[in-house]
């Protein structure tokens, strides 16, 4: 098992945690990845599963927040118009978003005609951050049968860290990946869960702040200090149970600028950073001309704007301290943020 | 009663009308105007009243869509955020919004203290055009008592053309103003209907056309030609009992669009062009922290776009045939389009 | 040479065209085609090169207008944050935008490294068109060799219809596929051109409409009709070498649904409808901190609003006109507009 | 003189100061009040002057954020459209919006007058906190003589806190209203300059964080806990002499959010959180057709969403800071935050 932010005594928020504080604690979501590990490549997919159903039958409500597009992601254009997500979410590296969504859509068809389901337009959905810094980036290593292999090995207890598309990522100029965490609430006596996951890959050292602590210029004070850049970029995927609708997912998923906030970034300009959310509390396919559908009271989304600044926070943090130190293409190096964390008892 | 488009033979589009051919077929929707009418003002106010509930403790959904931002209507940010109504719709010139906006909150204030509701926060929705050829516009000669006025005085079977906010606008450089028109539909066995209320005042008569045919070249040759310019703007505000959600009705309004084009606009710079919806079909006020609502199945939403678009059409061709000759500010004159109708027959 | 729309004596609007008509009136653009013509495929790729340099070292201002969102064009994100272009523009189906776009990466890193220019993230545009009915679209026939050859046989007066990513196109259930057209106009004594180019695959037959007159419903009267659906999608790409800022290119491309409205469309629900534009009148790219640019005064933009519109409307009767019968997948049949044109003079 | 963030030993961020650290500091600029203070009426208007020149003939640049668009600021739409602004920025309370919007009207159309210019169409900018819970806000206190007193008393060093539109303002439940900040950069050796101008009204007394340290729940455990809620709102003018287009103004404008969530805010549901900035680089304003403008090269941005993330920090604390404790409408009370700022000693 893995040690995480709260192993290293690191509180974030204040809000009450899932199960197991990821995205897996909304019933039927599971993560699966495929990590590239050689020389030099450091690089993989991850994929978001939705649910247990056949996604293109049964599609959730969705939507997208672009809060940086100096970004290559595909898919949002559909998502945008429709409020709606029709496959699994890919997550992988810049150079790799066209042959992972070609794989993408291979298995989808393919997962369809299983089902005797003539699939002639779909839409994937595929996230990319870029590792080319510990990755040789251009020889496009990640192939479809990684794309089916994280598919395949999909579960809900998953690995964060350097793994999967998180592998050759930085955050804050220290190793990042994915990262993950939930927080719970109630409505009408139900308890629901929002969780979000991360592909962290942003900021400088320069600016990291953990708990308000400038954790990060203490540690440029112990190694040669880098050009400080705000650069990369991070991905969140946002998955509740609560019955928003698309419109009202967008403006949940637009406070994970919050956390990265919190966390020292300023949102750099070279950098695409995008939010994406799924609601499994309903399903947008139906035989029926009129659909009878649940929405939350916009009343009570304040605290759900509170969880998705909470649980982006503490993902990218998780994201960094399940990380450990790589060295890859040219004998580039990332450090994992858990060599400095003593650093904080220090200030 | 009004001689209207198909009183003069012509027919837009295929689709079923309403009982009426007005937005107030939308069962509770009505419209109120006040006219300004002296000699160098030719303005006044429209309201459309979405329902028989006080509308501000019974939230209807709502969208809009900018076709071109270059306008001053007013309240459109907190629609674009939340998706809901929570005032009548009030239209107006351009530079009367303000006192406009000013007196509707008066009006909203009074009538919830008279309810015992405390309202320290209200958005109205005030749209304009621009009548500063036929109106003597830097006097703003609408007040208050006239807004009071046309919500008094709304009904269900109202006048169109050169009336209300109406009164002073022009439309492809003949009179314009105020139309209406509807189309029904059937989901699941049941007869729904999407109506519209225009405020025309954009487009240059050299462009227009009716059912094909360059009616407003031919216009051009039996008078001395004006500056042909595509300016001024015009709104279109929509209401259906469908059950649509804020996305579904942003992308039936958008197709108002296609009606103007088919008179010939090409939707020019300077223009103001706005269309608003709302549905009647839910409300999204309610105790519940969780509400239960309806929506049409997106797969349903091709007949309700198409008589968008047949909406928008016939509702300029009503705006421009209700309206009556005016002259007005400077002793500037705008005909009506009936004068010229039988040049229809001529091609 | 291809007869296209005027030597059929239609007439679409009234500006001064280009010398051919066509979106390579603007100095350096060009287009290239690569047909897949089988039994079972009839599908292709057609890009468009914006201009003599390496794109990626001289990037251009541009903009993105989605009007229907239903669809899976590749790279929008970007171009709506930074307002620029730095590839080619490629057109294909569907199902094959992943691997075009992976093709697109691997010429543009290739063109890279001949040049000395070490590329790590790219942000290729590719636009889609669904032609399922005519073309086994599961299959996805487009490989990056198909892509390599519309590349390297680009040119000026390049072919319209069913040829590259036409090949399999349906336009209001006739056949169509590729269109081009052009206006001049003129600002400070200076000549300039918008040219557009069209993959039209949308609309119903009954809608059609040209010069006013209701073809489609007389061409139904002359054969069993279809379903009537208005279906499928278009992408509209322009050019000009007028100088636009991405802001004030939106303003302009989005006026060319006005030409599609006047040829019958009412904009259909499952219809992926996009346009793109980007002006050669200056680069973005450069070493000064600031940057030296003109733009158009937004006073002088409604002409250019006008040519949208105009060369929308005719490049898709290009589009249609310049196509020929085709026979495809499951020998379903598109026929050519061509054949009932001689209705047009029946009316 | 009024004693600032710096002067209690408070560092935010990294970048120099301009000479005031105000958003005066950009040439031309200032800013004027007019403060409504009387029992029951805590309100006022606040008017920032973009320059020496008549604004509305001699646009300049803008563009608008909208965080969370849970407000009823007006005049939005126009900015949106045709990236300029042509009138002053105006900022009051809720429910006086149509009333200075009207007076806006009045005092640009005398202007317009004064100078020859006829203006028939004008889009003023009002901006809007609710100031509720201190103000009698039905009465609508503010007038137009009022706006005019603002305008005539601007000036480049003007005060901040509880002043014009700041009179009743709460920001984390403690006194808040307006503040500025500015920070200065170099592009191309010469050197520039971005302001920020705040009404602040937003956040919870619980979440506030100063420098990291949790200040917000010290403050809790000294007096009775009120309720926590992140309402209220906040508006952001910032201005710079940076030659930045409409669309790169938006970008900088949009990490105002940054200093936001440092501060503790997690952008609360019932909130109308807006960003505007303008530049004075250029106008947009010309007798020509093509115009030859500055736009800083997007690679320089970095610096600039660096600065806005700081001003903002910095300017909500002034903000605070500067406020005095006020007691307004039913007895109600905000304390100053200044009576707390020892506990930042404590932690």
């Amino acid at each position: 098992m893995q040690k995480r932010t709260a192993d290293y005594g690191i509180t974030v928020g204040e809000m009450p945690k899932g199960a197991m504080n990821k995205i897996s604690d909304v019933p039927g979501v599971r993560v699966g990845h495929c990590t590239v590990d050689t020389e030099s490549h450091k690089t993989g997919v991850t994929v978001v599963l939705p649910g247990e159903n056949f996604i293109f039958s049964h599609k959730l409500p969705a939507a997208v927040y672009v809060l940086n597009g100096y970004g290559k992601s595909l898919g949002l254009m559909q998502v945008e118009e429709l409020g709606s997500l029709e496959t699994p979410i890919f997550l992988t590296n810049t150079l790799n978003v066209g042959l992972v969504h070609d794989a993408a859509v291979g298995i989808m068809l393919a997962e369809g005609a299983r089902r005797g389901i003539e699939i002639a337009s779909i839409n994937p959905l595929v996230f990319e951050c870029n590792d080319a810094y510990l990755n040789d980036i251009g020889e496009r290593a990640v192939t479809a049968a990684h794309v089916a292999q994280a598919m395949e090995t999909a579960e809900v207890d998953f690995r964060e860290g350097d793994v999967g598309a998180g592998k050759g990522m930085s955050c804050h100029q220290l190793k990042g990946g994915i990262g993950s965490a939930s927080r719970v609430f109630t409505l009408d006596q139900n308890e629901y869960t929002l969780g979000v996951l991360v592909l962290s890959n942003h900021g400088a050292l320069h600016d990291l702040t953990i708990g308000g602590k400038a954790i990060g210029k203490m540690i440029e004070t112990q190694r040669q200090a880098e050009l400080r850049e705000d650069k990369g970029s991070i991905i969140l995927v946002y998955a509740t149970d609560a019955p928003l609708t698309s419109r009202q997912l967008r403006r949940v998923i637009k406070r994970g600028a919050v956390g990265l906030a919190r966390l020292g970034s300023f949102i750099g300009e070279s950098s695409g950073d995008v939010m994406f959310g799924f609601s499994t509390g309903y399903s947008v396919s139906g035989a029926d001309d009129i659909l009878q559908i649940s929405m939350v009271n916009e009343k009570k989304l304040d605290t759900i704007f509170r969880a998705a600044a909470e649980c982006a926070e503490e993902a990218v943090l998780n994201s960094m301290i399940c990380a450990e130190r790589v060295v890859g293409y040219r004998g580039r190096m990332r450090e994992s943020l858990v060599k400095y964390l003593a650093l904080l008892g220090d200030s």
